[in-house]
């Protein structure tokens, strides 16, 4: 029989409100650890809030985005902006070698466009696939996974061996919405009550895991003066994860001109519309759909 | 034959971005406006953006809210900030007085809550209400009558002889929407196209108007450090406009207990949960149907 290699001496750490008024995952955090009689842990979980003042202002950030925040450079321009001495407390507190060590993070997050339930990868670490094939396969959860975007960096689960971000959307910026708790609360059950052994996985997981590939981000067309002249083309308005090809709509201009997806390849566009995103200059990102299968041999590290 | 007693004369001036994080209604005027070949006029129309700044950063405002600055207290604490000197340039531009004086003003909103398209009326003014029949004869609108409300006043359109604010949601901050544009639009071809004089009003409007009367704002339930700690009811969610009585939910608290509205009169809640409201205390506001007959006397000197 295979050895039950046990992961329950491993703590993830559950972040809420790295984006201020992104307030539902703060509100089911706060009530799965009520309903827990703790603030703090709750078995393998430990719990932070990522950005508290931008909480208290019920804003994205105060200074910078903090979910960009976590570069490794040493000396850094931005090095006394609060976000940046956010990030390096989260990392001394709670880093794989912080004062509460934690293996795993996962971060919690909403959006205004329509993702579903879904997960946010960086990059292809061996630990994000397996967690993230437990996901998929126990919720049957979509996955962006992030890379290779020079303009887009310093994301927070990064600055942990393992994690993943968790996308919850629709929804407005500092709107309540208790299908989307909902929806949180049953990730965070999920967390706490399974055990990361062997066992579970082979019943949990699947080797094979499908992921959209970040390819690029386009931003709104814009006029001579960098004002937005073209919105979501209505037929592409909630349609995020749905394929588009060659001429199929995108914006719709001032004047009611359409404007199509014009390359040859297939994509998936994802956060089409983010709210958040306009001062990015990312009106969506198109993905390529990927599979693969996982070696066994990254499920017994992961569970190392 | 009654005398066609013409408002050609009037003009009617629309403000979009009073709020700058709400951009469908700007989005929704500049595209009227380039698709009638002008940024500042269209026929009776004048077009002036509420809050610029805010606008260009995203936020619902700078200093303070723009729709509460137009109070008509001459020395005031706040003179110094943006938005009660913006408010001050308004009315010296397109106040009735102003160099381009406008008679009406009718003022763009939008609002997280699913207050669909619906009108919002400060007072009992009679051409007010002369307005709104029309609107609501045409478009079938709900009004809600803001009135003996000490914590809100100062709204943009009180600062002109008649005016009302157009509220339509739901829709996320920052957040493109082509639906609540095409909604906006509808309103805009229709003050265009409109010409109001007796004729016109005897076909567009009915003497009976229905209102909801604002009774009073109702908070979140807070804990002893004022945070909130029960959101709005999955079963009060999205049901602005929808009578309640005693016992029906209200708010679901952060231990999963129902809070119950507990008076004995049925009232009618607007405004469920608007994000930006959480800074004013404001869960959502109580409203009582009320109907009455306009009296012909208002229709005519509404059309002098």
């Amino acid at each position: 029989m295979e050895k039950l290699l046990k992961m329950s001496s491993k703590k993830i750490l559950i972040v809420s409100g790295t984006h201020g008024n992104e307030i539902n995952p703060i509100w089911a955090v706060d009530k799965f650890t009520k309903s827990n009689n703790s603030n703090l842990e709750v078995n393998n979980l430990s719990f932070v809030k990522g950005n508290p003042s931008a909480i208290s202002k019920g804003l994205r950030y105060v200074d910078i985005d903090l979910n960009r925040s976590f570069s490794k450079k040493v000396k850094d321009p931005n090095e006394n902006l609060y976000e940046f001495k956010r990030a390096k407390f989260l990392v001394e507190k709670y880093g794989i070698n912080g004062l509460m060590p934690c293996n795993i993070a996962i971060d919690l997050h909403t959006t205004t466009s329509s993702m579903g339930t879904s997960i946010v990868m960086y990059g292809r670490r061996e630990a994000d696939f397996c967690l993230a094939s437990i996901l998929q396969n126990k919720f049957g959860l979509p996955i962006y996974l992030h890379e290779k975007d020079i303009n887009q960096t310093g994301f927070l689960v990064e600055a942990w061996p393992c994690g993943l971000v968790i996308e919850i959307g629709p929804v407005a910026q500092n709107y309540y919405d208790p299908k989307i708790v909902e929806n949180f609360l049953i990730i965070l059950e999920f967390l706490q009550n399974t055990e990361f052994n062997a066992e579970n996985i082979r019943f949990n997981s699947s080797s094979e895991i499908t992921f959209f590939v970040h390819q690029k981000s386009i931003d709104y067309p814009r006029d001579e003066d960098k004002k937005i002249n073209a919105i979501i083309h209505p037929m592409r308005v909630n349609m995020d994860w749905k394929i588009i090809q060659k001429g199929d709509p995108l914006f719709l201009d001032i004047e009611g001109k359409t404007i199509t997806y014009n390359e040859s390849h297939k994509v998936y566009p994802v956060f089409i519309g983010e709210a958040a995103y306009q001062e990015k200059n990312i009106a969506m990102s198109f993905t390529k759909k990927e599979t693969m299968n996982i070696p066994k041999s990254w499920f017994n590290s992961f569970l190392l």
